[in-house]
């Protein structure tokens, strides 16, 4: 039931939508990533498949007869994936079978041609959504390049913790501040460390705001309490793929976090890229799990998979851009930054799922993991500010002279993650963009002053 | 907004419902408490308010015409009481009047009276449900003797954190697996601290499986992410209170825990009692706030208010205890193993609520937050097996002779809260059960026998 390679994927394959079939497009007809949208603004939300510059409503598709028996209306005319995704992957592998055929140039008739142009809608004349309601989010640390990174500037007496190549460590965050990546993010408010050991702590605005380049993915039908999902079997539990951006606070973090972890310096806001890249999409892109260095241990048994070890790992190159408000001012283009790979993750999904489950806990239809921050091994793979200015002491250079230790307000950071593989349509994860606030405190101080 | 004392204390109010006024019952008529039950096993789930061994069937009486126009039918005949709750605290308390007066067996007539009895359902014969549907879970560490106690163990050289006494420090929980305290608790499988550094970590069922005694409280509007409620508005957002348990796998929790805090060694399971006791039915028992030792920093001012300082605490005595499998078998009386007491909080649930937005996060109607572990300062109110067994080298002999450390399969924990208060009636919380049972693995194992 893994993710293979069919027709869907048939670089050959384009669709008579001609915007799909610019090979430089995020969305060609061998992507078809899932979405919650509207018409304008506050609409009536639905599901839809991104293709090229419009979106498929599926809703409309639905009453239109176009879409498998699999698919039962309610589940694409709800305001979130949850109940979609719930219907697991066989499901919606149909359900991707049938809008490939429905889009292709080739197959479709005139008639069928017909029917599918009107149920397609603009994307710049609509409104995306957060794809599910987000029962539940965790976020894990597998990439070892970052835990690295991290722990030699939060803790440089241990960089890397002693349970890091056994545990794939993780911690749950806040689901209700997961938010789609496209809007504003408030900076926070909250103590910071004191000055002074044994000191009083500071308080305001967080003065090293900071974003983790992160992917996330949503998980399908889940588990009953008490049954763990077997890594064998833990792929085919997840849907798809996103970009996901780790708003951190990091004054507020290092203040707060021991002994139980980060809480106010993350729970601010969460952002997620709009579309959900399925893992049927990703199918060409799997690549075995991350080469352990000499001397690392073999994961323990209940995380270890023949197959998963083939093919666990995900290419997926990921590229960071900042606009400051100077330079949106002086219609600048953005900066890269920086630029990673998910194949950079020490620990596979499939292997952070059972993880997650093996003592019970139950996931649930439309729960969102995350990695973790992606960082590589160069300097220009460092996928936070923390990293790639040394917490600020680095501060980086902008074209136009602007300097950067961390975010200020105004400042947008925008993620892009794309797939390319020889012999195969490359396709993109779209964008998750964010663009910082001015925090509440600042705000009321002005309107005051 | 806050809670006061009314008519619905009234000590001399008695019901109808002649076992609500037994002065032992932890659900007279000064009580109504709310919670989710079905009639026998599978039934419809609806609101219902528990009084004496009955409990009135809000759905029901909404049908009957006895409960206020605030009241919409959909937020009582709902699964959970999240709507219920959402309403806010002016309509929760005109609930509360009104069937306090239908249910006074001086002040309701004969009719009114002879149509309250139909909308009664004995206990017993009914199932109870989780409360809310818990979209989000948060648990404080606000108990300084557990911390204390705890940091004792866990980390000697450090035991209570430099941010203790400014940062009310708390952790994202896991949603999906709070259940209502009743059933079964399995116990749960996973990785072991190495018994030498350095070396590879054990794995299976947990050996070091623990209670916590908290308290846990629900939200009720919550708030828009970017807008913190400030302390002073925040008792006003809390419903009610229930009795939490925060099931801890100690040797998972060892493990894994650095650096992002606890996860599985919690995930599997968290329980709460059934029936939330209002914040209103809780008035004439708010306490002033913990009094700080001599030396202590005052709180930073966004968690500082007068009112809160005064009657933000509150006085709810706690009992705990075990029932072993031989004792079950014996029909030995549960044996209490430990007493505490809520006002032994640093932080006032107001502070919980007010740190827990400061940064802009967003709570949710029917969120749940939980106290932290509510130890005491004398060895009889420690209030975890870690504690008072000192994690686990000093077991405990019970009156059968059984010895623990930490617990057995086929142990039940139970957990009981009461408040008592001169010229006031008692009430109590009903009590929060876990019975544990054997892991996953442990049973395929026995029966591959």
């Amino acid at each position: 039931m893994s993710a293979t390679i069919d027709e869907t994927h048939d670089p050959a394959r384009r669709s008579f939508v001609s915007s799909a079939n610019d090979p430089s497009g995020d969305f060609p007809i061998q992507n078809l990533p899932l979405g919650v949208f509207s018409r304008g603004k506050d609409g009536k939300r639905s599901a839809g498949i991104g293709i090229g510059d419009q979106i498929l409503d599926l809703h409309a598709a639905h009453r239109a007869g176009l879409l498998p028996a699999e698919i039962p209306e309610w589940t694409v005319a709800d305001s979130s994936l949850n109940s979609l995704f719930a219907l697991g992957p066989r499901a919606l592998r149909t359900l991707r079978k049938a809008i490939s055929a429905a889009l292709d140039a080739g197959s479709s008739g005139e008639a069928a041609r017909h029917r599918a142009s009107d149920l397609l809608v603009p994307m710049g004349a609509c409104t995306m959504y957060r794809p599910t309601a987000v029962p539940n989010y965790t976020d894990f640390y597998a990439g070892i390049h970052h835990a690295k990174a991290a722990g030699a500037l939060l803790t440089p007496e241990n960089p890397l913790p002693a349970n890091y190549k056994w545990v794939p460590i993780a911690y749950h965050g806040r689901a209700s501040s997961v938010q789609v990546g496209q809007g504003v993010v408030r900076r926070p408010i909250g103590q910071r460390p004191p000055s002074v050991d044994g000191g009083t702590p500071g308080f305001g605005p967080c003065d090293r705001l900071d974003f983790e380049l992160e992917m996330g993915f949503y998980l399908s039908g889940g588990n009953e309490l008490g049954n763990p999902i077997p890594v064998a079997r833990a792929s085919e539990q997840i849907v798809g793929y996103s970009l996901l951006n780790d708003w951190s606070a990091r004054d507020v973090q290092r203040w707060e976090m021991y002994p139980l972890g980060p809480f106010l310096s993350k729970s601010f806001a969460t952002s997620v890229s709009p579309w959900v890249v399925t893992a049927d999409a990703l199918a060409p892109f799997r690549i075995p799990a991350m080469v352990r260095p000499h001397g690392d241990p073999q994961p323990l048994k209940y995380l270890l998979d023949d197959d998963d070890q083939k093919s666990g790992g995900l290419d997926i190159s990921l590229k960071v851009f900042l606009t400051t408000e100077k330079m949106r001012a002086a219609r600048d283009v953005p900066v890269e930054i920086l630029s990673s790979n998910a194949k950079y993750l020490y620990w596979t999904p499939a292997q952070m799922v059972a993880h997650h489950t093996i003592n019970g806990c139950n996931l649930l239809p439309g729960d969102l993991i995350g990695t973790g921050t992606i960082s590589g091994p160069t300097d220009a793979e460092l996928s936070s500010m923390l990293e790639f200015t040394s917490a600020g002491t680095r501060p980086i250079t902008l074209p136009n002279g602007e300097r950067r230790g961390f975010l200020h307000d105004g400042d947008e950071i925008r993620f892009e993650g794309r797939c390319t593989r020889e012999g195969f349509a490359s396709i993109g994860f779209g964008v998750c963009v964010g663009t910082i606030a001015a925090s509440h405190q600042t705000e009321l101080e002005s309107r005051a002053a």
